[in-house]
C-alpha cells in the first residue's frame, strides 16, 4: 500500500485496501449539470462557454468509444490540455474494469446506453434555488435503487462524476453543513474570490438546517444522487468515492442520511490531496471517519506537456480519475511506470487522431 | 436436471446447466413497443386497449417496487389474471437474483432508474414499415454495448422482454427468415387467423433478404436489440434467452449476426414448450444448435385460480418468467414446492393490496 498516501483512520484504510485487493471493480460514472457553471470564469471544464454543457456526455462517450459523438473533439482546456477522463480511461483499460454511465441531471444525454434517472439539471445557485425539495428526494431514492443494484454486481463500486461548476455547489453545501471548506478547482489559479462570492450570496438564502433543504437551495443533483448510491451500496459491498471536493460534499450529505462507514473510502489524486489552496485531507477527517486514499500518478515524469499539466494543477481530478487509478492498481497490481506508459500511448493516439 | 425438460442438443444442455449451477445471475428486462399491438384483439397484454402501452413500464415497476407507479394496478387480463411478471418476481426474489430494466423502444418510460437506449417504438407492421434501417443498426450496436457491459458483471446473463404484440412481429420475422413458425400467444384461444392475416400482409412488402431490412420492415426494436446483446455477451459469459416465440425470433436474427452458441440457451415454461398451437421446440432446433430448456412450475397445483390459469394457457410466458424460474432453481436449488408456496404468498399479497 506504500503506493498510496493515506489520511484519516489508517487502520480502516489498510482494511479497506486489503479487502479489495485482486477483486472485481465496477466504475459508475455519474454525469450531471448545474447552471452555476454558466457564471463566466468559474470553470474550465469545456473549452468555450457554449460547449460546457457537452462536457459530461462527451466525457462519457470518450470513456466508452475512445472518441466523442456529441462534440467533435474530446473535452480540453482552451490551450489543448485533455480531460482527466484520459487518466480514467487508461486506468480502467489497464485492468479491464467495466464501467457504466449514469445520467443524473446532465443537460445533454450521451450517445451511448446509460442509466436514466429522470433528474433535472440544477439551477444557478448565485441567482436562484437549485432544485425543488422533491427533486432532492427523487435523487436520493433513485440513487439508492441504482446503488443497491450495482452493488450486487461487484466487490467494489467506484463512483466518479462530471458536473461542470460542481466545486462551487459543493463548497456551498459543505459550508452550509458547517464545514470550513476551501475548495479545489480545475484551474491552477483557482478563482477563489469568485467562488466565495457566489457561495456567500447563495448561503444568505438558507433558512433551514435540514440537509435536504440545504441541497435543494444551493446544491446540485449529483450530490444527493451519489449520497443515495453510497447509502444503499455500502450495505452490501465496498464503495470508493472517486473525487475531490465534490465527493467531500457527497460525504457530508451522506453523513446525514447514513451509510456503512466501514465499507466506504474516498480516493483521489495527490494533486487534489496536496493542493495548498484547498484542505482536502483535513476536510474529510472533519466530516467522517473514513479513510482518504490518494495516489500520485507521477505524470510530472511524462514527456508530454499535456500530461505533465495535470501534476501542475490543471484539472487535478475529475471523471473519478484518482479513484480509478487506485482501483486499477489494486485489481491487477498495475505499477506507476506501466500506468504512465499506457497514459502516454493513449495521449499519443488522441493527438494523432485525424 | 430432471427438473427440466430439454430439447435440442442434450449434451450442450447438460454442459450449460452444469456451468451455471450455484453461480451468479443477472436478469435484464428489456421493455419495448410495437404499434402492431394496437390492432384490435391481437393481444391481451393489458386490460384495455388504451392501457396496453403502460404494460411494459408497469411490469418493470412491479418487478422492482412490488406495485406500479405508471398505472394504479399491476397488469392483468380483463378478468383479473395477473401478469406473468408475478412468476418472474417470485423467481428472482426466491434466490436474490438482481435485475435491471432496459428501455428499448417502450412508448412510456418506467418510473424507476433504467438503461436508456434512445430507440423508437416500432410501427404497426400491418400498415407500414416498422423501423428505419438505421434504427436497426442502432439497436444492434447499443444491444452489443449493453450486452458486453452486463456480461462482465455476471456468470449468467438472463434476458427477458415485454413487448405487447411482439408474438406477431416475431412470427413475421421468423417466416421472412425462412422458418415454418407457428406462434404461441398470451390468449388461450390464440387469435391465429388474425395474426396470420397481419403477417401475410406484412410479408408482401419484403423486397430484400437482408436480415437488417427484414427486421426494419416487419420486426420490432426488441429483436435486433436483444440479438445484439446475445452477440457480445456470449463472448464472455453464459446467456439465457428467457422467453418463447419472441426469443426464437431473436435467435433467428442472431444466427445472422453471430454469437457463441456454446454459451447460449433458450429457457421458457413448459406451457410454451408444450403448446400444441405453436411448435416451439422444433422451431428452436431448426434455427440453431442451442439447447431449449423448459420448466413446469406446476401452477396447476395451486389453490388460486389466477395462478392455475397460467397452466391453462393464459399468458403462458412473458417477462422472462420461465428462464427466471430455471435460473432461480439453478442458483439456489429452489424446488418447485417452495416456488409454488412463494408464488401463492405473492399472489395473496397482491390481491389483498388496498
Amino acid at each position: 500500500m506504500e503506493a498510496f498516501q493515506i489520511s484519516g483512520n489508517s487502520d480502516k484504510a489498510t482494511d479497506f485496501l486489503e479487502s479489495i485487493k485482486s477483486k472485481n471493480f465496477l466504475f459508475s460514472f455519474v454525469i450531471s449539470y448545474t447552471e452555476t457553471c454558466e457564471i463566466p470564469e468559474i470553470t474550465v471544464a469545456g473549452a468555450e462557454k457554449d460547449l460546457i454543457q457537452y462536457t459530461p456526455p462527451a466525457d462519457a462517450e470518450y470513456l466508452h468509444y475512445g472518441y466523442c459523438k456529441t462534440i467533435e473533439r474530446i473535452p480540453m482546456t482552451p490551450d489543448g490540455k485533455p480531460t482527466p477522463g484520459l487518466l480514467t480511461k487508461v486506468a480502467l483499460e489497464s485492468s479491464s474494469i467495466p464501467h457504466i454511465t449514469i445520467n443524473a441531471g446532465s443537460k445533454i444525454a450521451p450517445q451511448l446506453p446509460f442509466i436514466e434517472t429522470g433528474l433535472p439539471s440544477g439551477k444557478n445557485i448565485y441567482v436562484e434555488k437549485s432544485l425543488t425539495d422533491s427533486d432532492v428526494s427523487h435523487a436520493v431514492d433513485y440513487g439508492r435503487i441504482v446503488g443497491r443494484n450495482l452493488a450486487s454486481l461487484t466487490d467494489c463500486l467506484v463512483i466518479g462524476e462530471c458536473i461542470p461548476g460542481g466545486t462551487t455547489t459543493s463548497l456551498a453545501v459543505l459550508r452550509a453543513l458547517g464545514y470550513d471548506a476551501r475548495v479545489s478547482s480545475s484551474i491552477p489559479t483557482n478563482p477563489v474570490k469568485l467562488k466565495n462570492k457566489v457561495v456567500s450570496s447563495a448561503l444568505t438564502r438558507i433558512n433551514s438546517d435540514h440537509p435536504y433543504s440545504i441541497v435543494a437551495e444551493i446544491g446540485d443533483p449529483m450530490i444527493p444522487f451519489v449520497a443515495g448510491m453510497l447509502n444503499s451500496a455500502s450495505d452490501v459491498t465496498k464503495v470508493l468515492l472517486a473525487g475531490g471536493t465534490q465527493m467531500a460534499a457527497v460525504l457530508a450529505f451522506a453523513e446525514k442520511i447514513g451509510f456503512q462507514d466501514e465499507n466506504a473510502a474516498i480516493g483521489t489524486t495527490s494533486y487534489v490531496a496536496n493542493d495548498d489552496s484547498a484542505n482536502f485531507d483535513e476536510l474529510v477527517k472533519e466530516i467522517s471517519d473514513i479513510p482518504a486514499i490518494s495516489v500520485d500518478p507521477e505524470l510530472d515524469k511524462s514527456k508530454f506537456s499535456g500530461l505533465k499539466a495535470f501534476s501542475e494543477g490543471f484539472a487535478k481530478e475529475g471523471v473519478g480519475a484518482g479513484g480509478c487509478i487506485i482501483s486499477s492498481m489494486m485489481k491487477s497490481g498495475l505499477d506507476k511506470t506501466k500506468y504512465l506508459e499506457n497514459a502516454e500511448k493513449e495521449y499519443d493516439r488522441l493527438f494523432t487522431l485525424p
